[in-house]
């Protein structure tokens, strides 16, 4: 991709000659100081997508070890299947000679995929983006600084201290500056909002221990629109189960985290 | 636990003079000739879990990119964090030198978790299982045996050419030799019913590219409420999302598949 995008220069790698990469955590993707998770997978992935023959981010699962500052990071990437239709491979992202991140993903060419349809729904039902508010910076003003992103009435309740009493955060998000999403993007997509229990209890940083994205379509460009919800909230564990849909309406990815609330 | 039951001897683990542990895939666990995969990931979490000092599994996300075969497997652990609350590491179940299943799991005491509780649903609304429909080994007669395990009337229906048409599975299922369900076994009890959207489409064998279980608490013993859901399937790619609740009513485990319908 071409590096006059913001999220192409934040996923910039560069090899070292012991065949991992280096990479540089910039401060403009922290949450409550801390660099989100999506992000930090999306750079750990950079590495690793260079080591495979197959064009798009198909899964991806990533554990959180130890909090990871802004600054330099290594990643070592390596794969553990070069398959006809899919790859398979695991990628550490390190810093100070620690693991932070931990990733395992796959990849395949999307576009060659073959099988049956049914969906059990469609896109959210979700006021157009001039009918929503737009998401800016409260706790995470730089981190949003990066998107487009205006949350459905409802979603954005918590903000003005009105929470909607349902864990949804719904709307419509894209790049500031017009960077088409892609398959490599989804799961900083998938981790871009706030997070949907915000409209439950006090908001308060929620770490994330593990994230896992699916990726379904390359996405078409545009808006993507977004849903993600908490159901089991089970003492201070929870899952936040998004999807992610293209403007067209084509299911793009579905992602789970599980994540903590600890007030 | 007891090696008189079947669960442990089958997830029975022998360190060897290099650190890795050796471990014997049987026969009894396969699904249309090929180890189910949720059984394959407790045996690689058998060895991962000699390395944690943390009694219980909270999170495990398996790959699979090489099927493995009945027999001998090699499984590599290696802690990546020692936490004084989680601990997390990786896991690999090799055969012929071959990585076969790739596992990030993470490690915590269940019994401290704090924090809030809300739950937007509870276990699902299934007769009890005196009015469900035995599931018996048509296609994987052998791995069935392995359980107790009843299907709502609904959820059988593709066993008798009379699918619901809607991707779903439910119901009771317990070990057949009453070991206890726990945490270490969740993986297994995640991938353990027919594919919910045999009630859909054609059965055939569905290939499961990634699993993730997260487990919410220790069961308590005795019957666990499942519910497996597939609501997107696209072009041929699918998540089956589990919900496993133990005989009290609690949650003990989410869970979520990538998997693929080549019909």
């Amino acid at each position: 991709m071409d590096e006059d995008f913001i999220f192409d220069r934040a996923t910039h790698v560069e090899g070292t000659s012991d065949g991992a990469w280096r990479a540089e955590i910039g401060p403009e993707w922290n949450i409550f100081g801390v660099p989100n998770g999506g992000y930090l997978a999306t750079v750990g992935l950079a590495g690793l997508a260079r080591l495979v023959p197959h064009p798009d981010l198909l899964s991806v699962s990533a554990s959180y070890p130890t909090k990871t500052e802004p600054g330099q990071v290594v990643i070592r990437a390596e794969t553990l299947k070069i398959g006809k239709r899919v790859s398979t491979g695991i990628a550490r992202v390190e810093q100070d000679g620690e693991p932070r991140v931990h990733l395992t993903a796959m990849y395949t060419d999307l576009s060659l995929a073959r099988g049956p349809t049914h969906l059990e729904n469609g896109p959210p039902a979700i006021p157009s983006p001039e009918a929503c508010v737009r998401a800016e910076g409260t706790v995470a003003a730089e981190f949003v600084r990066n998107f487009d992103m205006w949350l459905t009435p409802e979603s954005a309740g918590w903000a003005t201290g009105r929470p909607s009493g349902r864990a949804e955060m719904s709307g419509w998000v894209r790049f500031v500056d017009g960077r088409p999403p892609d398959p490599a993007s989804m799961p900083l997509f998938a981790d871009c909002l706030p997070p949907a229990i915000f409209n439950l209890i006090q908001p308060a940083w929620t770490p994330t221990l593990e994230l896992t994205v699916h990726v379904r379509t390359r996405p078409a460009p545009g808006w993507l629109q977004v849903r993600f919800t908490t159901r089991h909230l089970q003492v201070g564990y929870f899952e936040e189960d998004g999807e992610i849909w293209d403007e067209r309406g084509t299911l793009v990815a579905l992602s789970r985290q599980l994540a903590q609330a600890r007030t």
